[in-house]
């Protein structure tokens, strides 16, 4: 991601000189965002701060964003995108292995932050929704995007509906950081998917690896 | 649960009577603080309001209670054991399948409630310690319980870490709860059953039931 330290004020991001200047001023803008939300928590996070730091109009923000909270989430969204982007070797478990535990690294990292984004998103209607829209769902459809290619290469079985597998991997993860009460660590995230490709059956021809 | 609506003050529920009165007083005052809770949520609830709420002192809440955290989610605990007991027929899918319909139909009926105390306790360290050690750890003590009769009766293979599965029952659902994107539904807590049970591979010998 591209910075630049100068703003609009210095004339170096203004925006209608064209689409590469539009496209500085947004990773500028999202650069600032992720940066004060990450320092700060979501409910630091106004247009007028990250205007003022990043150099940008409020009006350029009011036009792109309909609320601080999806500048927020789409901000945290850009910043983790690399991080937790979905391998793809061929072999799911090893995929979703080495992707569990770099998000299990970015959650013990992170976690006090990111456990007070969401909890600030309850209670909070606009912030929940820009939660579920700039948030959840981008990273929900990267991961059944991943699962899908699984089942076509024929290593999911037909008829599994995999948002659920979304929910017993990731959002297993969540709840250890958000109600703690045993280790959020790489062997419980290769637990989760031994449970779940292994099977919990006592018969099951799968052995875990 | 027994009920009083006379107080201390009325003379009828003084401590230091005996077992009985003791008695009394507890399951008054975690009646009173479960309704504050429930209609104030979690940051209403503090000492005074129960105390003069259930007529009892708030010295005796102090000697109790270590804060109002603490009263507030073993008065959560207290008020849901018996919609989220665990039933053991002696089949440990059936057994799953009827408590999870349960705590569906709970968080659909409580959800922003419990949304919001979860939420309160992210960021606020005091109401984190509250929630993991009067709550979390409780209700997953029930939980392991049940699962270790079924991995006894041979239902759960040997080898399996029986408290990552409550992460992907119960702590898939408060995923859904706390960042939404898809239902929570039964048929959803269903689907996470069959994951677990039948697996993921495709040449799993468990047909889903």
């Amino acid at each position: 991601m591209e910075r630049s330290d100068a703003g609009e004020g210095a004339g170096l991001l203004k925006p209608g000189r064209g689409r590469r200047r539009a496209e500085d001023v947004r990773n500028a803008t999202l650069t600032t965002a992720a940066e004060l939300l990450l320092a700060e928590g979501v409910q630091g996070l106004t247009f007028s701060k990250v205007a003022a730091r990043a150099g940008v109009s409020k009006m350029t923000l009011y036009k792109w964003w309909p609320s601080p909270g999806a500048l927020a989430f789409d901000a945290y969204y850009d910043t983790f995108k690399d991080t937790l982007a979905f391998p793809d070797t061929g072999d799911i478990r090893r995929d979703l292995t080495t992707q569990l535990h770099s998000f299990v690294e970015l959650l013990n990292r992170n976690g006090s932050v990111i456990a007070g984004i969401i909890g600030a998103a309850q209670g909070d209607s606009d912030l929940a929704e820009a939660l579920s829209t700039h948030y959840v769902t981008q990273r929900r459809r990267l991961a059944v995007e991943r699962l899908t290619r699984a089942r076509e290469a024929g290593q999911i079985r037909e008829g599994v509906d995999l948002e659920t597998i979304v929910d017993q991997l990731w959002g297993a993860a969540y709840h250890r950081l958000l109600m703690p009460a045993q280790p959020l660590t790489t062997d419980f995230t290769d637990q989760l998917i031994a449970n779940l490709f292994q099977g919990l059956a006592p018969d099951s021809p799968h052995p875990a690896t």
